[in-house]
């Protein structure tokens, strides 16, 4: 198991500025870094399983952290490539009207998912056994994540995602730039 | 979204009683019950939302465990269907060699995982993108899951899937016997 | 820092098995030692920080889970010793009276917390600083325990209290049997 | 059960500017007043125990978050309070020195502590039934507190405490900055 770093195409954004982008993609380098980390390092510590099997386990233990924080913020990234595109017809769309009535609904529920209290990410998934979408909080980045389904929409909501651009207590104005940002071709194309 | 439990076909099994599987289906059905349950309060909550925002919030947050609870046993008690058979020729056990040089190093460091201390899942997961397996430890059945992998083999390490027929010090002796019962083939097929 | 694990002088119980009590006994004692050996760990691979910084972040990280297993139990098996008690005149009835009306009324609403979702602790504590009670759910060992508050009343709701007793579905009776055997003066003293 | 926020008289800082501290302030006059909201929510929705129960659960097992938000930071403006002084002659000192060897061991290791990945506390607790500190790294509020004990030194590594003032990638910056600006003798006066 190894992982390589992605590259991201991000253009200007309005109301997330350059410099958050380029120190949140460095916090993104060190996720994947500290996976690979985690593996090279269980991998050496158990040729003395006596002196090393505490450290290997809560080594082990964080992976979900570290590998979340890798896979989140590939998601995360790849939303603004290409720039703003609204929703296009197709199955998210078709999905969201079926499960929400109409995508508005879906988005004042996101919304409010969004502004959970605490650091972590709204996630959108869709599971595919059940042939729906479900939708939830995940606290840091990986306490709560839905077992088994595939991430379609990844809103960040750490506090560096915005904490340049905004104060603290004008988080929703972050939320709205995200949204005015969101390339809907990408997200929509995660559902096919 | 609502979610339908499931009803599986478990034969007799060698050293895990009957009592412990039906508590523990028992307890699966709890799962989906309150699966279900957060989604229709939060919609219930949802039209008073000054009273209730927080409320919805916290219920949100806990969706991750009382999802992770349904489809993590799900593949828990699937792969007692049929009866032990051994790991087939195929993809599975391709990819188990090529990662960690031959099965029976990926198992011993399995077990190093199952024997964690704390509740929670021993799990294998493949990750589609990087066509790779992962593996790792879940505490409880939400906190550290692999953010969008799939879920391939899953070991419950709560307390109750043993305690009826172990005591506490003899976990070791449960892990044992849930290998002697596993029906690989179904686990092999989940990677196709 | 170093931590001795205590013995507990525990006579017969109604409703709890002496099986249950001595594995219960040698968790604990799994507690106290992993506890100190975190610190020792620590120490051990200090000495090669270039190599083991990640490994030592996180076992202190996990830290609190092994002293929350060793605190928790001394408070949980200190509350058996003497035998059941009645709970005495005093400070704590005074608080719990003042607080919630009735002793009763208090007893209602811990009796909710204890049969909270998961695994973890029913717990009081009394904050000093306000002269105060609160009591919350604890999960796990670790999570969500409040900060600098003391501990009064300690009720162990992992699965391994009460699991070789009672099956899953009939929690409930080992709490009956948690409160038939409690010596309420032992709690009682904690508050002066 | 009732809390009331308290004020900070916190002078000009080095390194930590005035519209950090005031947003700083602003959130934990949020964890104050949700601490407070879960007590009254949890009175409120007890009326009707059928239609609330899950709700009741969920705000209860998350008061540890909302109670360790307002008393860390209790402990952490307070230590701003008179401005920086060195740590004087008296238990803490001796303490510390008993147990690390000398005062900066002791720094040394607490800052590691506190460059822990992730967004928690650096914490120094003293634990009064074995006379001795005992340090650890706490998850966001509440994740891994210790059970019991009572706190010392709290250091906030929340990204709200520094990324207005430091990029991600200097968070040891602030660090410096906060030890810069400590009022040792407000911490002395903790363990006597």
């Amino acid at each position: 198991m190894h992982y390589t770093p992605q590259t991201f195409n991000i253009p200007e954004l309005d109301g997330i500025s350059r410099e958050t982008i380029d120190e949140h993609i460095g916090l993104y380098n060190g996720y994947v870094k500290h996976a690979n980390l985690i593996r090279e390092k269980i991998e050496d510590y158990s040729n003395d399983p006596d002196n090393n099997d505490y450290a290997v386990g809560e080594m082990q233990r964080r992976f979900g952290f570290e590998f979340g924080g890798m896979r989140n913020h590939e998601y995360y990234f790849t939303q603004f490539e290409g720039g703003a595109k609204v929703l296009p017809e197709g199955t998210l769309k078709t999905m969201l009207e079926r499960q929400w009535g109409k995508v508005d609904n879906w988005y004042q529920r996101f919304m409010k998912i969004a502004m959970t209290r605490g650091v972590g990410w709204a996630m959108l998934y869709i599971d595919r056994q059940t042939d729906q979408l479900v939708e939830t909080w995940v606290d840091e980045q990986h306490l709560g994540q839905l077992a088994d389904l595939d991430i379609v929409l990844a809103l960040d909501m750490w506090e560096h995602s915005y904490m340049r651009d905004y104060p603290a207590s004008k988080k929703k104005e972050y939320v709205d730039a995200f949204f005015r940002n969101l390339n809907w071709e990408v997200v929509s194309r995660r559902v096919s």
